[in-house]
């Protein structure tokens, strides 16, 4: 009996190792597509992608593996929900049950609404037109609320859709959250925008080259644990990060020869995402305890080598030798101080993508308010732009001059993502809880910063989290290794201690 | 009834491109293997390519193909076995009926015997050791023999692995061509040994910068034809051109600084084979009237750019100005002449991967004799470096000081790679008396060269073979084109009339 679940359970793995196959093949499809593809290429490869995706989605809705999980659901083996048998078996039915929840007719819907979306709002944000975009998104919204209720949830509509990013998050949670985190935020950044203190941002606009600022990048990434014999750093127009295989984990950037922060936090941004992914378990490649957890705890990795490490004063303390050397004519006559408060300035403004890391979370807090109201048809779509200007002025103390530079700026719900959102929050959230932990763990982190010695945190983040795949949940993790749930304060502790003394705010 | 036949081709067609996007989703694994790929990812990618082949080799054997392709077969649509539809059936039926004739015992077998070969192989000529290597050759050629009778042939067991490269063609035909080739060789090569003109070879041995080698390279495959905005050129150890797409043909080269020839005409050798890819017809991609015809005809294109075009006089009195602007320090002192005759120098050698337009022939022919030999039981595997070095002495007078520099040097046969070398001499062939016949229709094709003109030969070579795709076989295109069959003479008339003069042959 034990044996026939064994091989059961050995036939599940075997069977998602292979999906996991043609999965790191399609990802090798699109990091080439975005890298090197011969322009008049895109045609085909297009085909390529859909016959591919075609393929993986009979796999993982395939009734063998149904009967399979079934098998498996009341065996011994599925009894630890936290040991490697236990995590793949829940994890898998997991999955397997949201897949094969949606009707193909709704699938299909929706990729052909999303792309006609996209396209539509394209041409929407370009002329400034939000009416042009209004009908496809609310035939989106509807769709995507036909979604959640054909994945079902207990307490919210919204909640269904939020489980497809952060896998057994609520809404009720987040909001509480993230509204205790606005509270506490809008004041702060109302306060940096009254100081009379700023940073000289012209340095950061001088001329950086681009070989330059790629053998910079690529030394820093290699610093902080990016292993670069398993992953490669490449240009893109929008970067990302991918992993095509165990040992095989591919980052992008964009350089900007006059602005030297887009690229250089870009990589190190990116290259957190990688060494996330370079760290889960390569044995468990393609199953449950192998993946990465949550979207939230993916980009909490992103984000620490980002902002809580690259753009700690010790970071700088120890690279800015090297980068004035790096870029000699641009920083010849700026001083550690002075670069350190102008890659920290933080100031309301319109794009998220561009924001600081202090005023970024109210852009987010915006559109997961905003999407709740939407999926919830509490706000119709027409109402969006003027509610959206509100909350702008709101929080921001700021507010859009048009639309394309509103409410038409992401490509989120065009895409039909609704819920996506607050992963960007739940990441920044996560990364000062988990960096304050590794802090008091380690002892004195910055101090090692400033003496090159990056390995120790990476290290822990391995231990803690990336090791573990799967295993527990995001909030588990967290309470796990923090000793208490997400909480938005060392995220506003971290901010107001870093940023009191650049503002000189009380 | 009709409707119901094309009906079961149009269902043929859609199996045959769905196979194609796995196979060119291959093809870019391959690619990326051997130019990005991180050095730690090997493994991995060993095991998606291994899963890859075999999804592709059970859609090439799924016997619903062969039920499709036996109901075609009678159909009047596979009455013009040169129309759209009748070679679609034909040579879908040749590959099925290949594919299907070897025991799956026999192919797993040849796979891991030959992955064997290779590493014995790569050991026994580093250690200058065919004892080493002879047991193994011994077991490969008694596998090919297994798998030459699963084929089955009419005349000769050497015509089942000549087919497997060379369609329709028979060993008969290219026994009578290549023996009245090296009869004519022979003495040609002999003559110009003892010529006592010869190149100033040091000037390409200057310093030549890579990136300046990749700028003009480039240069020149834009100018004969390679579309970039349908391909690449990369860096990689061991050169090929690959096709991931029908608008996304890829060829690679490797910079030697102290040697200019070996990238420059190695790119002219791949954007021959992407000119030929990039012209197969982009509607059939993945069809029979899509795909090339022979690995002979292959060859011929790529020859014919980079010898009959890339080393003739006039092409370079094209391009002689510019390669002085790009290698100022290494061409300065160099006339035309002499640049033109360095280029051209022919020596009987060692290597075939290094031998000269004229030389290279014998190199295979040696080893076209000797592998039919092996392969009909009349060589033993212990007598192969004897038999080796005496066809060299016989028909280059010069002899293999080692067997490394001699039996050894080939990955060839170590990868079961049997019936394959005559392919490179029919390239040869196949050029020069296509050649000779485009510059008949065209008039004067060299003057055109010297003017920079090399669209009007790609367009000829365009509609006369890229456009055939597999509609003909190798051997009935050339006849279809020159008004003769496969002949000896136009090769080598070319290499008398070009190589006399340079050497004071009369």
């Amino acid at each position: 009996m034990a044996d026939a679940q064994n091989a059961v359970l050995e036939q599940v793995r075997q069977y998602a190792r292979e999906t996991a196959m043609l999965e790191s093949t399609q990802q090798l499809l699109e990091w080439d597509e975005r890298t090197y593809m011969p322009p008049e290429a895109g045609e085909y490869r297009a085909e390529q992608v859909a016959y591919l995706a075609g393929l993986i989605h009979q796999r993982h809705t395939d009734p063998r593996l149904g009967e399979w999980l079934t098998q498996l659901a009341e065996s011994p083996l599925a009894a630890e929900p936290h040991s490697e048998a236990g995590c793949t078996i829940r994890q898998m039915r997991r999955e397997y049950d949201k897949k094969t929840k949606l009707p193909e007719s709704l699938v299909k819907e929706l990729t052909r609404l999303t792309v006609r979306g996209q396209q539509t709002w394209v041409v929407a944000r370009k002329n400034n037109d939000f009416a042009a975009f209004a009908p496809v998104l609310g035939q989106i919204v509807a769709l995507k609320r036909q979604e959640a209720e054909a994945l079902g949830y207990e307490d919210c509509i919204y909640d269904a859709l939020l489980d497809t990013y952060e896998p057994d998050e609520k809404t009720a949670n987040v909001r509480r959250v993230l509204a205790a985190l606005r509270d506490d935020l809008t004041p702060l950044v109302q306060a940096i925008a009254e100081s009379d203190r700023a940073p000289k941002l012209d340095i950061l606009k001088r001329i950086y080259p681009a070989a330059a600022q790629e053998a910079f990048g690529k030394e820093a990434a290699a610093r902080i644990g990016f292993e670069f014999p398993a992953g490669r750093l490449d240009v893109t127009h929008h970067p990302f990060c991918t992993n095509v295989g165990p040992r095989d984990t591919r980052i992008t950037t964009r350089y900007d020869e006059r602005f030297f922060p887009s690229a250089f936090f870009g990589i190190l941004h990116e290259a957190g995402h990688g060494i996330y992914d370079q760290g889960l378990p390569a044995e468990h490649y393609g199953l449950p305890p192998g993946k990465y957890v949550s979207l939230g705890i993916h980009e909490s990795q992103s984000r620490m080598w980002e902002n809580l490490v690259g753009r700690s004063r010790e970071f700088w303390e120890f690279f800015f030798p090297a980068a004035k050397k790096a870029f000699s004519h641009a920083l010849d006559d700026v001083s550690l101080n002075e670069f350190y408060f102008a890659i920290n300035d933080v100031r309301p403004s319109l794009i998220r993508v561009e924001a600081d890391e202090a005023t970024y979370n109210l852009h987010i807090i915006i559109r997961f308010e905003l999407e709740q109201e939407l999926i919830e048809d509490r706000l119709r779509v027409n109402d969006l732009p003027a509610a959206w200007n509100e909350k702008y002025r709101q929080y921001l103390g700021i507010e859009p001059p048009t639309d394309a530079d509103g409410v038409l700026q992401d490509v989120h719900w065009s895409a039909g993502l609704i819920g996506y959102f607050p992963t960007y929050s739940l990441g920044n959230l996560y990364a000062a809880q988990l960096f304050r932990q590794a802090d008091e763990d380690l002892g004195n982190l910055p101090q090692r910063f400033a003496l090159g010695q990056f390995l120790p945190l990476r290290e822990w983040l391995r231990e803690k989290i990336h090791a573990q795949g799967q295993r527990y949940t995001a909030a588990q993790l967290v309470e796990n290794i923090t000793g208490r749930p997400l909480d938005h304060k060392p995220l506003i502790d971290y901010l107001r201690k870093k940023l009191g003394p650049l503002y000189g705010l009380d």
